[in-house]
């Protein structure tokens, strides 16, 4: 998501109680943070924070951990958030996730993700092989991913690169909204541009 | 493509040169047919003809068969069509391919097929798990199935089941025509909705 100013990010970034500030303190060992044995649901790029804010909500036997690289984007979702015992959010790079998590997530789910459309760039895209090859440590037992994107180009690499890793696809849609796939929450972005064509895909292996 | 009525379609199917009226009996031996060793392609419902003629004259190395299973609408491919050595049309039904052909097909055409869109219907479709398993034993070496559709239903299940049934996925688009996906011949449908999204993909094992 484009980033914006936010004048006093750092000070909402700091009085929040729902940021953890030493994410990699806890791989391999997140249930002893949320002191629980509940799954554990990873969002990266979190955005406004509206989809995993909601799916805490809705779902409070499930730990949710979501990631967001830009402090601004970040500051915004936590602004007047109050803190959910099983929320919790990390200013990251998706790029170190691998080093956050080790053997413990039961789900990732990517929204609308940076499509980065220029070829080049293709290994930056969140579902590029890199990014599934790094994803292999941080599940634990069955791997699960949901996304969902208006991009056509990021999807389409998606797809393939799911197909080629092994991975199953449980649920399959071109036209998310048009479809009777289980759809619960809306990002920020589906709740804005609901006549927008949304793929989405749910994968496992 | 729904039935016409075609008054003359008796007399058209008798005399053209392009029909082969026995086709079983060139069960593994299609080469013999052709007299030659060039690769053979598939399409199954063929329609009005205009993608496998067109194919078929741009690529004169290449053997096609077309099988069609309304002799109404074989008719109108069939009329005034001069008799090409690498083509040649069938009247049968797709439930019948492994019993006219073995270990010969390298690439089988889908375009436009029917979607089925009941799911009670589900294993009528031609990429229902049921005709994918029926297709192996018509493939010779590398199985290569290329699809257009632009029913949604349709291209969602074929995807699902492509990637159960193992195939990678070499070409995929979500919107065929604005992708730069390499689409040298159109179908009739296309020629005719031009604007209409079409779902592409290209599979191989």
């Amino acid at each position: 998501m484009r980033q914006r100013n936010i004048k006093n990010k750092e000070e909402i970034l700091n009085k929040s109680l729902s940021l953890l500030k030493n994410p990699k303190e806890y791989q391999g060992r997140w249930s002893k943070y949320f002191k629980n044995n509940h799954e554990i649901h990873l969002e990266i790029g979190s955005g406004k924070g509206n989809f995993i804010i909601q799916m805490a909500k809705q779902n409070p036997t499930i730990n949710f951990i979501a990631l967001e690289k830009q402090a601004s984007i970040l500051s915004v979702a936590l602004k007047d958030l109050d803190k959910l015992d099983n929320l919790v959010f990390i200013l990251e790079d998706a790029n170190n996730v691998d080093e956050i998590f080790e053997n413990e997530i039961t789900m990732l789910y990517l929204n609308f993700s940076d499509p980065w459309p220029k070829k080049r760039h293709a290994k930056r895209r969140l579902t590029s092989l890199k990014f599934l090859d790094k994803y292999e440590s941080i599940f634990k037992g069955q791997k699960q991913i949901k996304q969902k994107t208006d991009n056509r180009l990021l999807f389409e690499s998606s797809v393939v690169n799911y197909n080629a890793k092994g991975y199953s696809f449980e649920e399959f849609s071109v036209d998310l909204h048009g479809s009777d796939v289980h759809n619960p929450v809306f990002t920020e972005y589906e709740e804005k541009f609901k006549s927008q064509t949304i793929y989405y895909i749910y994968v496992k292996k």
